[in-house]
């Protein structure tokens, strides 16, 4: 079944709000520089897009807004109508409601119907997951599948907390994250001058490891709580993720029989800039350019992959090979994927 | 590709806590035998099962409780280990939380590991969805796959409302609703004896149609607002439900070419039993047996479809032919699943 010729045809990205640097974050929080430094040092994002506006307090863009510009970019860089659509699948950790669905908003407000859709919850893997279904659907039958992953973590993202008296693995929810939404037309069509998926990898890992992150949500019923909504275990997240990113390259490589030199361009996991640093430094594929934008955009779970490929389509040339590697740290799944400009 | 033979090989089912009848509920919420009659009348749904203690308040079971549960009922049935599976897909509205994702909760207590898993939200049809996911999933590969199904409305189920001062279209979510899990394993193993999947439905129709229901979730920020959850239109569901159901069977049979007196057992939505009576009515298909169990587990969400499959397995002889027909009403989607014992 890897074998099977699908191709990513184009891709759109979005992202909410204005620009936010480590300097605006600091003066809405009441910070200091040295703050500031502590950002650059331990995270190394230095600027990042908010779905919610600092001052206001008012979310400004939901995951149907950015999944919908981003879709669209996607459809017009394909140069296809709505109707042209056979198959949506959206990923996202953080769906606007639980129902209707935002990829069934997002179809209304894109004038797409009569289409099977999907929407798959899921952590840091969503983006690539959602690839893979949309691959494997179009195996099946169909032109044209509309991928989109996104995050807006709003509803999460409180402006109220007194930042002095945060603990620094708080802190790290506060700074690492960026709200946006991504999008691409894969096709089962043999058109020229585009990516080819050669190989999806998806599987999870976690039997009996304990959860690296927990998000949560409020009912009715215990709104009124204080129970914890976010969590991470970060040591486990630092141990794990650049073992388990060399571990899915690795075997992609032995699937695809290629080596470390075939691999022209890398797309990391992009936690932040530090852990990125060191995963790619794991990696050790020093002949592969990277393609990271967390410096700019910080961690946009799965917006991001669409954001790798948006930098990445211009630069291949025939014969290039990419590969894609992404991690799920809430219960550890492995993925990532291979391209081959043809 | 409606022509590739998946099975569904087994089923399993789990409830939690005890049977409630409506003389529970109304000694619960202090209602009286009129308030009883109401229910008969207007519901007419006379048992369920919930996830929360009615005196204590507290959430007895999860959905990955409850999902665990069906799941080993169905590999058990099969006769298979977790080592069996080869993908994993679970549907539901109602997630336990955001991350991790309730179907790897469900894998790591089962003893699932190193393979896809996929969660998708989704109302009504996201049972059905899973099993046109599972079923297009083996088409390109794997043995077997296990699809599971469930809601747990516990976070949205408030006791603490005056059910006295409840308009009817409120008190009906209060009533309307059982919470449960189900799980099927699907195979490409041509396996005597079992039902083939001759056909999935499942298609977005909701183009500028307003939502029929919206359930929302609250996050740190918002919770403490009095903002609505969950609402319905009630009256956009009994004008579309039934015809959407007529809609749906008349599309499967033309593409089965399958006429009505070929429907030896009929599986209609089950929303209520009054709105059951209501769809079979218009469905029309005289000769065929209805299964119907909503009277005794009240609507399950994602869930019923597997109870449904339970009751009809036991009873289909070679040859004979089954539907099952659901609507999601919250963005309109059209799903449905056509069977033939072979």
């Amino acid at each position: 079944m890897d074998a099977a010729d699908i191709r990513i045809l184009s891709v759109g990205t979005a992202l909410p709000g204005p620009l936010l640097d480590n300097a605006a974050l600091a003066r809405r929080f009441g910070m200091d520089e040295l703050w500031q430094q502590w950002i650059d040092t331990f995270i190394g994002s230095s600027t990042r897009h908010l779905a919610v506006d600092l001052e206001s307090g008012e979310v400004v863009s939901s995951l149907v807004d950015l999944g919908t510009a981003a879709a669209r970019r996607a459809l017009d860089n394909a140069g296809l109508e709505p109707g042209d659509i056979d198959v949506m699948v959206l990923g996202t950790a953080m769906p606007d409601q639980l129902m209707p669905t935002s990829v069934n908003m997002i179809a209304d407000r894109l004038g797409i119907n009569n289409v099977p859709t999907f929407q798959l919850q899921s952590g840091c893997t969503g983006a690539v997951q959602a690839m893979d279904l949309g691959r494997q659907l179009l195996l099946n039958g169909g032109r044209h599948a509309l991928v989109i992953g996104g995050e807006v973590c709003a509803k999460h993202y409180d402006l109220t907390l007194d930042v002095k008296k945060m603990a620094p693995d708080e802190l790290v929810n506060l700074l690492l994250f960026g709200d946006a939404a991504g999008a691409a037309v894969l096709t089962s069509d043999d058109v020229p001058d585009t990516l080819s998926l050669r190989l999806l990898l998806n599987r999870l890992t976690g039997l009996g490891r304990p959860p690296g992150q927990s998000v949560d949500w409020f009912g009715l019923i215990d709104r009124a709580s204080a129970r914890q909504a976010v969590s991470e275990d970060y040591k486990a997240i630092e141990e794990s993720v650049p073992v388990m990113s060399s571990e899915i390259l690795d075997e992609m490589l032995a699937d695809l029989e290629w080596s470390r030199t075939d691999v022209d361009y890398l797309l990391p996991p992009q936690l932040s800039v530090k852990m990125t640093d060191r995963i790619v430094e794991r990696l050790n594929v020093p002949g592969a350019e990277e393609i990271s934008c967390v410096s700019e955009i910080s961690n946009t779970g799965n917006a991001l992959p669409f954001f790798q490929l948006e930098r990445l389509i211009p630069q291949m040339a025939e014969g290039d090979r990419a590969i894609g590697i992404a991690v799920e740290s809430s219960k550890w799944i492995k993925a990532g994927f291979a391209l081959e400009k043809v």
